[in-house]
């Protein structure tokens, strides 16, 4: 089978999630530098060749939850949420990276022709 | 349009190289460590889900060209030959990162049903 | 010979130093992007243990020529100039970062007693 | 004052371990693939600079605790125990990481003159 736009747009999806999470899981992170690090860590993604838009969002309440007696953690990957529309030739990816059923999991969300 | 297994297929290949790459490159590395890198690495990925072979390569005439005068070098993603099958359902992809004009480029090589 | 809190001072200088280049080198990165990684460096390693100050930039020239045929390059070590101040028990420790004879180096500038 | 060779030691030593948290945690890991990583990190490690020896070891109870469903993990900083002798002119600096209070600590266990 030959390998068609819509697989190049969806696996380009793929590579972005798979490079947010380890490039930036690990972070030390506290609550004053959570807006800064959300910032970064889509500003930084969005330079990636057909990026059409992302956002990220550190979940504040695990943040707290997991700070050590140092006043500070690490960005896990449970912490993330983050949606990003992946653009190639004329095909539109939603993904998603959320936490569910205790793993922050990727997926595919929609796959439309534009 | 929905979300195929097709898709999802792909998608997880483009997460394994994405992750490959962002985890490992900037190792530190020299000519008597790239066998045991290469061997991490492979290994590292192949126990994310739907992996169903990897493999690494890390060109050692470029590891040598890069050593600094401390005789060491990082991985760097022009290094990178990797070749990997993602199945997911009843679909196997091929995908695989290679040096291409200068850059180290993530492709799918194939799709097919099985 | 006992380890002295000096010694400990200086060991954590190196830490910080340690974990900020291998948490963000390989970070997508443009010259649009320039500015909130900078700002994420710096707060994401200012909340560890023992960081009085820090700050970090980022060579815009050199990411300018770096970039790809796709507009971005990554955050390479030689791109970054760090300063950073930690302070344990009662020895300040001021470390840095920068570029000589082609090689990001880490150094200690200087060790007071306060 | 003036920076001596045994601050420069127990910098190095400390750049060693912030260099191999950050580099190394998030790798996914199975018990099957746990003693090629603890080789890898161990090797990575032993190329910089002035380190005269290392062990790594990943605590395979605790990898087998945090299997997901998927039957792997990440490696996480609690999971390590390392164990390295850093060695800058005549300094000699024994360092480690090790769970403490359930954190992982990095600690300077003796520094000696040779």
């Amino acid at each position: 089978m030959s390998v068609t736009p819509r697989d190049k747009a969806v696996f380009e999806a793929g590579i972005k999630l798979g490079a947010l999470y380890h490039q930036f899981v690990g972070s030390p992170i506290s609550l004053k530098t959570v807006d800064s690090l959300e910032k970064a860590i889509a500003q930084s993604i969005s330079v990636q060749p057909f990026v059409r838009s992302i956002t990220v969002q550190i979940d504040r309440e695990m943040v707290k939850q997991n700070l050590s007696a140092f006043g500070y953690t690490e960005l896990k990957g449970p912490m993330l949420t983050v949606d990003a529309v992946i653009k190639y030739e004329n095909y539109e990816v939603s993904v998603g990276m959320a936490l569910k059923d205790g793993y922050p999991l990727m997926h595919v969300k929609d796959v439309k022709e534009v």
